[in-house]
């Protein structure tokens, strides 16, 4: 790692030098105001740690355990949209660095990439599903992942529609030429029809529904997503795979609870990076009262501006199991490909080790001593 | 909608440039120190939602009722004065626009424009009353206003005298040549002297009410309006009319009490958008008593730096049945006439639309459940 | 009052211009970090009030009782070392303005003009008094104030030892020449002598107690005041005289209780303007404890960073009896002497009927209701 | 003191212009994103203090005892490693001015002097401690210390590993040419092999530990420092000197306890000036739930940001016996040597001295009651 890439912050800096105007924004824009990237932040700085002393960490275990999945540090790689936006090895050289890191990738329903190509790449994967309008779609999304040996299943639940990203808007964002939503593109309206009778139907914007159209994003979203996605449809996907589903995007005890008697296997608690609804509130705030109500029974995960072992470290003392990193894998993946996400998650892991020397943690497990006042 | 032209704070910028400096301080200002714009605007980013997920969202119903009357989102038009200021068309521009929306227009007694000659404009209407000291004078509007088809009354009550906004004074803010308070300008002293016993008479200022005579709005404030307006004054307005009567400026529980002990059909929770006590709480923080003490039983409205779609759910979940949208229309109206304020509108009501369904609300009943914590 | 004089910022930004920077920092210095100057003004801010609404408010009552003086408003004038360093007319200017005012004035004992001169001029005044080593002049002070007619006496007793301002050390502060401490020159040590047995004895600086000797004004405290004050003081003053005495510093309840205990009149909650102690709680947040011990026993009155009507508000219903004004008198007084001071005091006056009208407050025993939330 | 040099700050800033880019950034930087350097400061600004008026404290006595020291005032000087980078004259510059002021002075066992030369000054001494890997090292350490005539340990155990400073690995911080740590020179691995069986042996990195390794610093922490260091070591301290062993960093009541219960005299509370984990509480944060739980019983000291003489009142009514002033003495050292840190003791003394007086306090028991609210 060169000297001027020592934090997350260098790496983000170096980012949006190298990526072009519209890429940057995309990836870097929160809702409306943006003011939840800022509370996002908030959240965890107000957290203030209670290191323990004279606890022997010379030999710690910085491993766990998510579902079954062995993980060397509490960390999973967070879906996100289009990676090829920030080097042209997009999803690939992220599957490659964190098979190197045996870090968990997941990716997302809107690679550059199609998901049988990543999963060609060895390591741990799961796979994001936006579920679509079309449940044929939705289907088929389901069974290649399983057959192309994805893990779990990570139902993006914030998301029934396109939160505004008033930058994407100014920018008319939309896809370079020749960058492809990989894992869609085979689904022309009628290629799947012949599969299932629920047609791909587009409803007509009722009047009240007259939403901004300044992005493609935005667009893509409106006619293809489906805005109804309710319990009933988990129901659904539970019928058609084994896989054990995570809920992305919960930020309410209720809601997590109702998770767990659905029958999923874990919640992510978070705002979707601030993206979605600016009002919400943050991930480190939501956090302990949904570890409260299923923390032990479901997986619980956490994202949202997670940018120094500390913060790891403050995720778990709140009640998490781990938490998704982000963006910061997009600043390294524009700064060096493959090799520069390697290095940010080395940096990530190396910082976590500290960090639980610092804070007397053997291991992870006894990191929820570390909260309190 | 153009490009430039995505956010509230991109109209409020862009009709700074368009007003002459003296009705942009008009419009703009709050009182004294101006510390209650802020605490306003503060008062709703400290509100936190908790989105509900997995709620069928395709086909939400974002209407409501207030007093009767059908709301397509839950926000109504605030009164102001002086809309000739911002753009040519004043208030014929803005219940244009307004009925093009079904949004409700609250018309003030200091229009530019006759509230007859508004009337004649087509939409859901309430008047917003101005008490004069010439009680015939208050009179006469009232039957004029319920003649001319107004559905309600709004009773400004925390505008005994005027706030104290420098700006104005500096500017010594005046009506430009040729624009006139329309509602006003029929009562010279002696017309309206054979109608009533109640003379016009101006009392002597008291020697400890020096006020500052910076501008000639303060003036006419102190001549004209009536501070010793009180509830039996409200008792003998609800003796001319039957018109619903609400009252605008209610910032204790207890007065809302009051309200609903005098027959009031409803409250607007306001500080006057920070232009009258700037000591005053924001309005955020003052609704939840309000709501507690006579929700259900009035009809509770909010005003005060409402910029956001989720700004009206905040309000919503905070207990309020729907808010009043006020210098955002004159931003529209200055860029774009008519047609700026429909553009603002339809900016509000998307931006509400896809609030609720970030939010998991399939209609606005279920907003109150977003709130906590 | 010119179109650029509206507000005390207006008078302070016009004070510093005229000022020479020896006096503008003298005046306008806090203590070492000078935190407690925002902290102070942050109090009041912090104070949200909670307008009470169609109150009659056409004919309102200003006035209060404060130990048998009656006020045209609930404010006196501060007080304040030095006046001739504002304006060449100092103290007498001063005196004129508030006897113009009815308002009372309290004089220091650092005036720059002597005590009988200035009671010369009618109005209400009481008398600051530094007890000095030498307890004869202390008596001999006493003695002349009461000889001169002024009615009561506001003992300083957060001043034991001078705060540190360090802009005033930088400077090296002292006084132009030909002005003079003028109720102090009189006492050469050997004037004094032969009154007393209690020889004014200047006790050898202990070893501990190397104070920073950077202005003149610190050497005179050293040298002359009593660091030794306490309560048996206060007992032996009031022997001297009849008149109510007040102590001026109280920042705790007990302190305010011993206070009456002792006999006195009333307590200011003051902490010198932030002047001496740079840690010390604001006056705002210290005064509702106070008020809840002494207040109806004493009176009650409150200083620093009152600047607008609506802090004199604050402070009533925080449990004051009244303010004490004081910086901004210097810069009504630098800007435009006697008639600068009469402009301050007017803007206050004007600044508190309106924000009492705008609270609904018909009187000032009815201002406590405005507090709670 | 030069008028230039009135105020922390002042040193601060003098300091900077002096000395050289490294070791500026070497003593000044927080580890990771710096928070806690400004929640240290923070902390103690939010402390507000309550004086109490009318005390006679023209003869105070601000000397107390810790561990059976005599302290002229409530504060010692802070361990910190290599002062040779702040001047030429280094520790013995630091002991001779802590021996002018006997003010006991705790040097570090990275001193860039060695303990015994240093000893050679006179004046109270107390030596911190970092535990080698090589217990041979640090036995021997612990016997020079005791033989050299330190009266205490200061055991840090705040540092299992280095703490990470981004300025340090960005200028690839070591020390100069000719520098050296000299406690630590005489111990090739060969010299100390035969006084001990546990051989120095240094453990390969664990694959999980890729630490940065930015600085020499860091490398020298990670093969030498012990980071398996934990309660049977402090016992084991405990058998080998009858001095009394005082734990530096302890951040938590448990902590504090154990300290307690293992036969420690002392804890220091303290977050290693926010070097360490820039998560971790605020000293001014943890301080009263230590003071809580082990005041009276142990000696609790508290360093961190303390930078005026109500700085250490607030330590003080928080329950701290005494404070540690670190980088302000390498400030003074720089700016003047031997009489530079003079005279920053003299600020330290003579502000404390002052708030002493300012707060009422005419002995340093009665500085608890300056808490509350």
């Amino acid at each position: 790692m060169p000297k001027s890439l020592l934090t997350i912050a260098d790496y983000r800096k170096a980012a949006r030098k190298i990526l072009p105007r519209m890429a940057w924004d995309y990836f870097r824009s929160g809702a409306d105001a943006q003011t939840l990237l800022k509370r996002n932040r908030a959240g965890w700085d107000a957290m203030e740690l209670r290191p323990r002393v004279l606890v022997d960490v010379s030999n710690i275990d910085t491993s766990t355990t998510v579902l079954g999945l062995n993980l060397p540090f509490p960390a999973l790689i967070a879906p996100m949209a289009y990676q090829k936006l920030a080097h042209k090895d997009g999803e690939i050289a992220l599957a490659r660095a964190a098979a190197a890191s045996d870090v968990p990738y997941i990716v997302s329903t809107m690679a550059t990439t199609g998901l049988e190509e990543i999963a060609k790449v060895p390591g741990p994967k799961w796979f994001q599903l936006y579920c679509h309008k079309d449940r044929a779609i939705t289907q088929d999304l389901v069974q290649r992942a399983e057959a192309a040996g994805y893990t779990a299943l990570v139902v993006t639940v914030d998301a029934p529609v396109l939160g505004r990203r008033i930058a994407d808007e100014r920018n008319s964002f939309e896809l370079p030429k020749g960058m492809t939503r990989a894992n869609l593109d085979r689904y022309s309206l009628s290629s799947v029809e012949g599969k299932t009778s629920r047609k791909a139907v587009l409803s007509p914007r009722p009047s009240t529904l007259k939403a901004m159209e300044g992005s493609h994003l935005s667009e893509l979203f409106r006619t293809r997503q489906d805005a109804s996605l309710n319990w009933r449809d988990i129901a659904w996907l539970r019928s058609l795979t084994d896989l054990p589903i995570l809920l992305k995007g919960v930020l309410r005890a209720d809601d997590a609870t109702r998770a767990s008697d659905a029958g999923c296997a874990g919640v992510i608690v978070s705002n979707h990076g601030g993206r979605q609804c600016d009002a919400a509130l943050s991930t480190a705030r939501a956090l302990p009262e949904i570890a409260a109500a299923v923390g032990g029974k479901l997986a619980v995960l956490v994202d949202g501006a997670i940018e120094w072992g500390t913060d790891i470290l403050r995720a778990l003392a709140l009640g998490a199991d781990a938490v998704l990193i982000g963006r910061p894998m997009l600043w390294g993946l524009a700064v060096g490909g493959e090799q520069g996400v390697r290095d940010v998650l080395d940096l990530y892991r190396s910082d976590f080790v500290r960090a639980m020397q610092l804070c007397g943690c053997a291991n992870v497990g006894t990191c929820t001593e570390l909260a309190g006042g």
